[in-house]
């Protein structure tokens, strides 16, 4: 069983690589959840979604979100009752917010929501919110707290982000069946998603960072960083705020401690040698998902990568 | 001051042509809220929207319901996720349902939240639900309780109704503005609408009827049977179910004792006697409001008649 830490977009790129080079029944995803926003009154839950739209081939391929060919008739309508438009939820896509409202305030726990979003969608692989709680990533600029959302979206993460804080997180528990998928997986795999707010808030979870630092597993992370740039997101720029390197090194050394292999891509074959230096073994391939092939190739190199660490080095 | 009771497609044609005959200031809409429904988690307020949507001049001018040239991208997606597609509310429709469920379950009370609708559409007069609680029109048919929608619109009214009942109605109260609309009108109009399940809601909210009892204004209605049929909608087949005569006759005969003056068509011209027999004066006309022009003169027509309604006979 391979299980995969996951944000949005490159995470849901790697996904749909691993998918072709796995068995998807073999596959569980623990899908982060900081990013939920209240829009509109309905929840919406970006990085999940763009999870479970590119594993069921229904993802918008130019945006990497979104489904394709989504129109916007009700965002644009709900202008005329004063609501902004900088959050660009689809129709169809909203009609996925509308079913998981409706379902939670029903009572019904996120993480069975998902499952049933999963099957609606015809999802192969099992996909589980990190946590079942609210848990809201934060982030602190020069004036203060910023939602995620108000960040990431109307603000087009244009400001320096100083510090990150996940609201909810400190009460929370991980979802049923987190902590199993980490314990009882062959290998677990951070996507190459950003470290602070993708994969930052699964380890957040209390209980998580345990159990990746007690699983029998082999733990791999991709980095998202590509000569010293993002594919997509702010990760650069994180890490340059941050205080960190902006480079694979950079990634690897948020990661130490919890990962035994690194993968880079070819444009950073030189930073191996420091990369290993932090106690991880680093494989250097092309990480440029470029296309559906580069994608499966991808994935099946780091689980063949994966298989190859000695487990004594992932303790 | 007019003040309308209004249900849906026939009250909504009748409003078009009120505001036109006088200034909008100077109406009062008194909104069915009967059959309000909860789909998809969202509140949807038919009878009001129709309302609202026709006095905004964006109503469906083929159905009479709904906005023009809305498109079906949520319900149509809703479907994926195992809802039906019985009821047909369009996305820009949808966007109205969202925003409003939201400013109820931020705690704003329903007159409220009509108010800020009737502004966001530009809408000239007063439009006021009958109440801020929730009451639910119930049909009864041969197997038992069925919700109002379900009767209307799932079941295309293809069920003899045997009776009727207002759910909440006992213990909801006329919103704020409803009592005095009517007390101090000039005039009271019972809309072209459904006796039953239109007006009859608006009439069961307790202080209502004791209102219209009390006010000094003339009471009028006009008609939704003519030559024994009903333009849209069940009435024609509940009068016969209820055990009504199904002609203007019997419309005025479910309001005798609470209006003053009944409005018939010219083809019924032959009734006036027998309306008149049951205590109020009739007026014959066209009330076929077949264009914008037929609309206006038939509501300058009704507010005319009010006028030279004595009042003596109104009490």
């Amino acid at each position: 069983m391979i299980t995969v830490f996951a944000g949005g977009v490159g995470a849901s790129r790697f996904l749909q690589g691993l998918v072709q080079a796995v068995d998807p029944a073999d596959v569980t995803v623990i899908s982060n959840t900081g990013d939920d926003v209240e829009m509109f009154g309905l929840h919406v839950s970006p990085d999940t979604d763009i999870v479970l739209y590119a594993l069921a081939g229904a993802v918008n391929p130019e945006t990497g979100w979104g489904l394709a060919g989504d129109t916007f008739a009700v965002v644009d309508q709900l202008q005329r009752f004063g609501y902004e438009r900088w959050f660009n939820l689809g129709d169809r896509d909203l009609a996925m917010a509308i079913h998981r409202t409706r379902l939670l305030h029903a009572g019904i726990p996120m993480h069975e929501v998902v499952a049933g979003l999963a099957r609606a969608w015809g999802v192969g692989c099992q996909v589980i919110p990190m946590a079942n709680e609210p848990i809201r990533t934060k982030v602190y600029g020069p004036d203060g707290e910023i939602d995620f959302q108000e960040y990431m979206v109307r603000m087009r993460t244009e400001v320096e982000v100083r510090s990150i804080a996940f609201a909810g997180a400190d009460t929370a528990r991980p979802a049923p069946g987190v902590v199993e998928a980490i314990r009882d997986a062959e290998a677990v795999i951070l996507a190459p998603s950003n470290p602070f707010v993708s994969i930052g808030p699964i380890l957040a979870v209390p209980g998580v960072r345990d159990a990746l630092a007690s699983t029998a597993a082999v733990r791999a992370a991709i980095s998202p960083i590509i000569a010293g740039q993002v594919v997509k997101g702010p990760a650069a720029k994180m890490l340059q705020s941050l205080g960190h390197e902006v480079s694979a090194v950079g990634v690897a050394a948020v990661y130490r401690g919890l990962i035994d292999l690194m993968v880079i891509d070819e444009q950073d074959r030189a930073l191996a040698p420091r990369v290993e230096a932090l106690g991880m073994r680093c494989h250097v391939t092309d990480t440029m998902m470029t296309s559906a092939e580069r994608k499966a190739e991808l994935a099946a190199e780091v689980v063949r990568e994966a298989r190859r660490v000695p487990r004594a080095m992932g303790q």
